[in-house]
C-alpha cells in the first residue's frame, strides 16, 4: 500500500482465522482449554492490528471475556477479527469466535472480546503512531463510537482515570 | 480434607506456578506473547479454583488484563493465584504475574487479573455449588469487598444487569 | 443444513486459515519449515472436506507440493481451501498458500496443491458417499474437469491403473 | 569426510527416524494425522539430504503421497531415508514409513514419498552443487533410473515443461 | 542483590513450579510420561540454580531417579527445588515431585532426583565461580553433607575416580 | 513373532532414533535442553522396551546421566537403545547418545543413560513377566554382567538394599 495513505477501511485488514480443536488443545475434560482459546484471540488480533499498522504490534491490554458456550474436540473454531478504532499509537480490536460442528453444520457464537495494541517501530519496539480507521457499517460506527467508553473504563480498571471523569461512562449510570 | 468442612481459607487453595520463557514461548519480538501468558494465567487459577472447589472447573470469564512490562526470552515468570471470593458455584480467582531476571536478582509486577470459574461435577459438566472462602488479612478482606463491584461490572458488560441496578458501581460515578 | 440436499456449491464450504509463523514453526534457518506447511494444509483442507461432507475425514493422498517461495519468521501464512469434485466417497480439495508481509503489505502466492480424502462415519470409520459439488465460476468449471485427469494419475501413481487405460492423460502426451 | 570426495554411496546417508504416536500427534478419531506424518516425512528426508550434501537443504518439493493405512496412538512409525538422484544443487530423497504395533510384533508398510530439497550454502541461502550419488544394488539404480521420469512429470506439473518434451514419460502412455 | 554478598541462603532461590497434566503431557496410557516428568524437574532446578548463581546455567547431570507412583491426567504436580551445596562453579540441586488430586485433595511424594548445574557466563558459556550455600535446618545439613558422597558416586560413574579413593562412599560399605 | 519364544537377541528390539534439533529443542541459549533430551531418551528406551517384551512399558528409574557436550540448534542427535539385561517384570535399557553436525560430518558421543522399565498388561497395568535377552557380542555380555551391579546400586539408592549386602558392588570399593 502506498505510504501516501490518510486512512484505512475496516475491511482492509479484516482477518478469519480458522482453528480444528486437536487432541493438543483440549483440558483434561475434552474441551477447549479457555487459556488456548485466549491465545488463539490474541494471534487473530494481533495479525488484524498489525495489518491495519504495517507495522509490529505488542498486546497492551484485554477487556472483559465471557466464555458462554464450551468448545469440543473436533469441532472447528472461527475467528474473525477487526478494527474498531485508532488513538494514536494504540487500535483497539473486536474478535468474535464461532463454534462450529462440521458433521451437524451447526455453528454458534461462542465469544467475543475487545484487544487493545500499540503499534511499535521493528527495531526498538516504541510505539509509533497509526493511520486512523474509518467506520462505514452501521455496526462498525456502533463500535467505533463504544470504543471512547471502553477506553474510558479501561483507564479506570488502570488506575489512570478517576470514575469522575469518565463522561461517556457517566451517563451510563444516571 | 472432611467432607464435613463449612468453609476454607485462602491459603489453603493458594497457588505459586513458575514458569521459564523458552522460545516456544515467545512471538517473533522475543517476548512472551501475550496469549501464552493468558494461558498461563488460565492453568495457574484453574489450579487454584479446582483446590478451593476439589472439583472440576470450567473458565466462565476474564476480567480486563492489562499488560504493563513486556517479559523476555529467559526470564522467569511467577504467577500467584488466590481465591478471593464464592458466589454459589462460581469463585472469583486473583492472579498477579511477576517477571524475574535471575541475573540483575531483579523482580517486577508484570500483570494481574481476576478469572471466575464454575465448579462443576465431573460427570456430567453440572454446576456444584462450592464452599464459601473466609478472608483474613487486610488485603483478602479488601478483595473479598471488590468483588461484588466487580460481578456488577460482568453482569452489566454481559448484557445481564442494567447499569442503573448496579448499585456498588453506581456510587463510584457520583 | 436439511438431509434433503442434493448437492452443494463449492462457497458452502470454503475454508480460510490465517496463521501467523512463530518460533516454534521454523527451522532452524528462520523459514516456516515445509513440514509444518503441509500439516497446515492438511489441517485446512480437512475442514474444508468435512464442512462440505458434514462427516469426519480421513486423508486419502495430497499430490505433488512445490515450495516456491520461503515464507519467513512473523510473516502471515494465508490457507483457501475449495472442494473441487466429489467421487463417491472421496473428494478432492484445492488449497492455495499465501504468504504476507503485514509491514511492507506485500502478499505473494507461495504455493498450492491438491488433497484427496475419504468421508467417514464417525463409529467404524468406514466410508460413506459424500453429496455432489456443483462448480459455478469458470475456475471452479475448470479444476471440476481437471480432477479427473489428477484422479487418473494419481491411479496410475498408485500402481491402481495401466498407463494405457488413462484417456484424459493420453491426450496430454500426443 | 574429506574435501576431495568426488561422489557417495546411498548407505552414506541413509537415515533411520522412529517415532512413537503420542496424544499430541493424533486427530480427533485417535489416528495419527496425516499432517503430522508429512511433517516427520519432510524431516527425515531433510537429514536425509542435508547428511548427503554436507549443506543445509530447503524443501523444495513433494511428490503425490498417498494414506494407505492409518497409524494408531502408541504405535511405532519408522521412517527410513535415502537419496537416489542428485541433479546438479538439487537432489530427490525417497522416504518409506512404516508402521509397527510392538505387542503383535506386526509391522506394516503406511506409505512411501520422493521429496525433493535444494543445497543451499548456510550464509545467504543460495543454492550449492552437491555430489552424486553412486548407485549400488539393483533397487537403489532403479530408483536412480526412475528419478528422470519422475522429474519430467514434477516440472510438467510446475508448468515448465510440455508433456510432449518429457521423453521418458511419452514412452509409458504408449 | 548487591555484589558484596559473600553467601546466599537455601530459601533465597527456592523454587516451586506446578504444572497441570495436560493430554499432550501424556503417553498413551493416560499417565504423565517418564521423559516429560524428567524435562520439568530440569527446568524447575534450572530456574532455581540460576536464582542462587544469577547467571546463565546448564545442566552437567542428573542422578538416579526412580519413578514410585504414576502421575494420572488432570492430576497437579508440584516441583520444589532447593540449593544443597557449591561446588566451584557447580552446584547440586534437589528437587521434590508430588502429586496432587485436587477433587480428592490428597497429596503423594511421586519422585526426587539430584541435578547438578555449572553456572556460566553468558557470553561464551564458560564455567564461572559460585557462592556458596549455607545450610541451615537440619534437612538442609543432611544434604548439604551428603553431597559430597553422591559427588564421589557420580565422578566414579563418570570414570573420573577411582572406587578406593572415595572415602565417604567406601565407608557405607564397610 | 511365535508365542512359544523363549528369548530374545538384543538386535532384535535395538531401537534408532534421529532427531534434528529445532528452535523448540533449545533452551535461551540455542543448545538442546538438557530436559528434552531426556525425553527423548526416555522415549528411545521405552519403544525400545517395549519391542524387546512385546507389551506396554512404564519407566521405573533412570540412572545417573552425565552431559558432556552440549548439542546446538540445527545438530542431529541420534539416539541408540539396546535391551541389557530382563530381570522378571522389570529390564534395564542402555542408550547412547550422539550429536552429528552434518555440515562438518562429525559426529560425537554426547551422552549415555541406563533406563529400567516395567513391562504391563494393557488394561490393568499390572507388572507381567518378560523373556529373557541373550547377549552375544563382548559389548553385550559386559553390560549383562555389569546390569546386576547396577541394580544393587539402584536398590541401594531407593533405601531398598543395604549396602552391606550389595555383593557385587562391594567388591569395587576393597
Amino acid at each position: 500500500m502506498s505510504s501516501t495513505l490518510r486512512s484505512k477501511l475496516v475491511k482492509d485488514s479484516e482477518t478469519t482465522m480458522t482453528e480444528l480443536v486437536m487432541p493438543n488443545d483440549t483440558n483434561h475434560l475434552g474441551d477447549l482449554m479457555g487459556g488456548n482459546l485466549m491465545k488463539w484471540m490474541d494471534i487473530a488480533c494481533a495479525m488484524c492490528a498489525s495489518r491495519h499498522t504495517n507495522s509490529a504490534v505488542v498486546t497492551a491490554s484485554v477487556d472483559n471475556i465471557s466464555f458462554k458456550s464450551s468448545i469440543k474436540l473436533g469441532e472447528i473454531c472461527i475467528l474473525n477479527a477487526v478494527v474498531t478504532r485508532v488513538f494514536n499509537s494504540s487500535l483497539e480490536v473486536y474478535v468474535t469466535v464461532y463454534a462450529e460442528n462440521a458433521v451437524t453444520a451447526q455453528t454458534r457464537k461462542a465469544n467475543e472480546a475487545y484487544f487493545t495494541f500499540v503499534s511499535v517501530d521493528s527495531v526498538k519496539h516504541r510505539p509509533v503512531k497509526a493511520l486512523p480507521v474509518i467506520p462505514q457499517t452501521p455496526e462498525e460506527v456502533e463500535r467505533f463510537e463504544g470504543a471512547q467508553r471502553r477506553r474510558e473504563l479501561r483507564l479506570i480498571l488502570a488506575g489512570r482515570l478517576k470514575p469522575s471523569q469518565a463522561n461517556d461512562l457517566k451517563s451510563l449510570f444516571q
